[in-house]
């Protein structure tokens, strides 16, 4: 049994939650916890809109909680550090992504991924160790263990920053897992929205040639000159997949919607690798064949561990990328999951939460 | 348009070849090339039978050219060398498994990887560089490029070492590539047939902790006390099966009957690997959940290259590994087939050709 936060946390907070299976969004108060030793509090400047926010704000996972405050792509500045802090001071720009504990125990925490620690707590809907459920960044301000925050390195915007501490490190780490990184690598990139084009500049970035494959060739354009993209392929078009075919060592496949696997395995040369980052409400067709004949791998991956996180904000600063946004005001969010439900965002909504985020 | 070996061939031959759809093997007389410089000649003593030998043989895949001569699981010893050969000489104990050409130019041909050559010639049913269909092993003799024939090593028998040339390879090429020889490591094996009881042997003499994963209980007392898997477990028995969640490295499916991944998914660990080596004639079911939030991979492999072949040869002979074998002799082979089609074989058909093949 979970318990309120308002029972247990002392320091007021408010923000936006969903209440019921409606998803609509509306002011909320409640409560953080006190900054403790290991934590940082920072009040939250920008908070992105992952696509994981309207499932969850609607229940469609079966696993919310509510009222549910969402949001786990948060930057802001510290205010408060805890005694034991090293990282971080006040006045620091930081993030919180997905994460905000684990368990620091299993293998995956030992080997710095904790995105794979069966008893991660998640930024939001999650049980916190003090059994509280946890809060998102759809709010005033944060308490996050030191360990769960991010440096958001200087020269990067903040708001187009957010999106990089989900939509990026689930793009950037199994690019660098599955040896994708070297340059001259023939990477495609399947649907381009906010995982996708964030894929093309990171794939970019390393070095990689990148192929774009999209359902329409409506994007083609925006792909190859604004994106850099050196290619583009209309899935639908049976000439252009054919011409491709064994072309490409990887494939970041962002679609979450049911699709046939078997055309982008077609696309991988031997010994490639599909990874599969979207999760369609139903299983997809896996032919055996084209895996053994071609020594091919299917996998997925989930975000990445703090390191990594890390990692990938500073590779961000060093070649800046930062994802594509439309700003919006906190009582816009409604509007825009709406929007965000058609698709209708090019490529990343975030909230400018500290000028636009009022207490009830 | 394929060449008759009969009208380009000067040295006469015989065997047992398929006609037709009824997969009917009967005495067949047929030419072999003349013992070219980089080849090497030798008399068939043992052919093994392999499952797809009996697909092959109905034209189960579509691809049959009749007449059909099977077999590539052929151990026999070395009658005639030609001039440039430099690895085998008159005596010589040989072998040759599924291939016999290959282009020696491509990325995996460079890289020991003929197996996954696109212009790989197969033992049987393949078109060989001049032409002519290629005849397999249920045959008096072979005449094959000394770089697809394997040495076979001292002290291992004969007759049980032949299928180690086709499924052996199978199960050992992916445990390596996959990263799976680390002693300790935990191997699943799925199905305990022809490939299955191999891979244990493998598995084990890597210093595995090995589980055979089988439908039925009937496997079991064989499976542990004498193939020496530490475990087994009915994939029909929920409690079994839940109780070994999460536990595996990698899991050897030598399945081709249409199977449910996902239970087999459930039972690696974090980052484990599924390995199919069998070919069900529809897709499988694939979620896409289980392999994102584990990264897990799933992945095929078809037999292996010739220099990771004798490899396998070579640790099966330091570690006294061979198939179990029913040796047959060669007017039986039809009725083996229908034995091998019903799963009546522990483990694997082995014909014995040189005392058993008859000239027509």
């Amino acid at each position: 049994m979970s318990k309120s936060a308002e029972e247990v946390h002392p320091k007021k907070a408010f923000g936006w939650a969903a209440r019921d299976t409606s998803g609509v969004l509306s002011p909320f108060k409640f409560s953080r916890r006190e900054t403790g030793e290991e934590d940082v509090a920072f009040k939250v400047l920008y908070c992105g809109i992952c696509h994981s926010d309207l499932h969850a704000n609607k229940n469609e996972w079966g696993s919310s909680m509510y009222p549910l405050i969402p949001g786990h792509e948060i930057v802001g500045e510290v205010t408060e550090v805890g005694s034991k802090v090293t990282k971080f001071k006040v006045g620091d720009k930081v993030g919180v992504g997905c994460l905000v504990g684990s368990c620091h125990a299993c293998d995956n925490c030992k080997n710095d991924l904790e995105n794979y620690c069966p008893k991660l707590i998640f930024t939001y809907n999650s049980i916190d160790h003090d059994g509280t459920v946890t809060y998102g960044g759809y709010s005033n301000f944060m308490v996050a263990n030191e360990h769960f925050v991010l440096r958001i390195p200087e020269g990067l915007p903040l708001d187009a920053v957010a999106p990089l501490l989900c939509a990026g490190i689930t793009v950037f780490s199994p690019l660098k897992f599955n040896g994708l990184t070297e340059p001259g690598t023939s990477i495609g990139v399947v649907g381009l929205g906010g995982l996708g084009h964030v894929a093309v500049k990171f794939a970019k970035a390393m070095g990689a040639k990148v192929t774009v494959i999209s359902t329409s060739s409506a994007k083609e354009k925006e792909a190859i000159e604004y994106l850099g993209a050196d290619a583009f392929i209309v899935s639908k078009n049976p000439q252009q997949m054919r011409a491709a075919m064994g072309t490409m060592d990887g494939i970041i496949d962002t679609v979450s919607a049911v699709h046939a696997l078997l055309p982008l395995i077609g696309l991988l040369k031997f010994h490639g690798k599909l990874v599969m980052l979207g999760i369609p409400d139903k299983p997809l067709e896996l032919p055996a064949s084209p895996l053994i004949f071609g020594r091919k791998i299917v996998t997925g991956s989930c975000i990445g561990g703090l390191k990594e996180t890390q990692e990938m904000l500073d590779f961000a600063a060093k070649h800046n990328i930062t994802a594509d946004i439309e700003v919006v005001s906190m009582d816009y969010v409604n509007t825009a999951m709406e929007r965000l439900a058609k698709g209708d965002v090019r490529y990343r909504f975030v909230i400018d939460v500290a000028n636009t985020l009022k207490e009830a």
